[in-house]
């Protein structure tokens, strides 16, 4: 356990609390008070402190994240899809049928499919909702140059998937998804004061 | 007052509790307990609202926009700036400088420049610092499929910006940068979900 503690960077306590939060799997026992780890160990600690730390995520948040990722009797594309439906938002906002005609137009456009139970459209609707009763709806070109980023963003990512073990790459889908969130909203960011920036010029 | 509420579908209380928070301008005075209010403050209650229910933002943070929004000191680019350094995300985990040099080079690569006080940098280190701690680092053509993806979005952004009044325009960037960030998220798990399943086929 000092050892794990030592190579994960965490706490004992630390540690133990997520060993009772069902965060971690028990190591292999071997004797009455001592325990084996593994390599399994220390990279499930290091896929929760992320989670924790850097997506910001609550326990119980975490806790269906690593079900699906350990869930064996769910498909890669399965996994991957219950995975991000449960790292899905609440929506706050509430949207009319107008806007869901749109999501739905937009889907189409780029040739998307959506499953059954997903909460994307309705997540998609709120925020168009929310953005038309600020008074500044976003145009179609808007929305379809957004989907054309995402699009060159996910052939990537999926193009990056290693078909190696298998709860390592769920592992990678997760993280890759979560983690690089905040690096394509900040290059965003960089972008739109760059772009500023030369048209002030 | 009551017709304030009424038009920006908030309870009078709420609306009393946001002039006393400074989140919102006082109306003229019409008489000793009457006040005139004007479209100014539909908008404002309106962009007040989104930012707390829609960005999930506290009340200092919300602010901290207006005020950026509302300093006629500020030239245009300074004011996008300075409303996008505000909105920064605070960074939970610390970067090495191989990542800063990795984020200087993304930045020379794409011919961007950063505002010396922006916080964007050590962000972005910091997200590839936690990746590659998880053993997921992403590639160089990751990040630069991502930067691409965000400089084809900064263009559209910043040419849909109507240069008509300048505190109306300097709202639509903030609200379009925050409110535009869930669907950005949004799209790029669509179509993720959709690589995928293609992929699977």
């Amino acid at each position: 356990m000092s050892e794990l503690a030592r190579r994960s960077d965490l706490p004992v306590a630390t540690i133990k609390y997520y060993l009772r939060e069902d965060l971690l799997h028990h190591g292999e026992a071997v004797g009455a008070t001592r325990a084996q780890y593994d390599e399994s160990h220390v990279r499930r600690l290091r896929l929760v402190r992320a989670l924790i730390e850097v997506a910001g995520m609550r326990l119980d948040d975490v806790r269906r994240v690593l079900d699906a990722i350990d869930d064996e009797s769910l498909s890669w594309h399965e996994a991957i899809g219950s995975a991000h439906t449960r790292l899905a938002q609440p929506v706050n906002a509430t949207a009319s049928d107008a806007e869901r005609e749109r999501v739905d137009a937009l889907l189409a456009r780029h040739d998307w499919e959506l499953a059954e139970q997903s909460r994307h459209r309705d997540a998609l609707a709120a925020a168009l909702a929310s953005l038309a009763a600020l008074g500044h709806p976003p145009s179609d070109e808007t929305l379809d140059t957004y989907a054309e980023a995402a699009n060159l963003i996910s052939e990537r990512d999926v193009s990056s998937l290693k078909e190696t073990d298998r709860a390592e790459a769920a592992e990678h889908a997760v993280v890759s998804t979560l983690l690089l969130e905040p690096v394509l909203l900040i290059l965003r960011r960089v972008a739109q004061e760059n772009s500023s920036r030369r048209r002030a010029m």
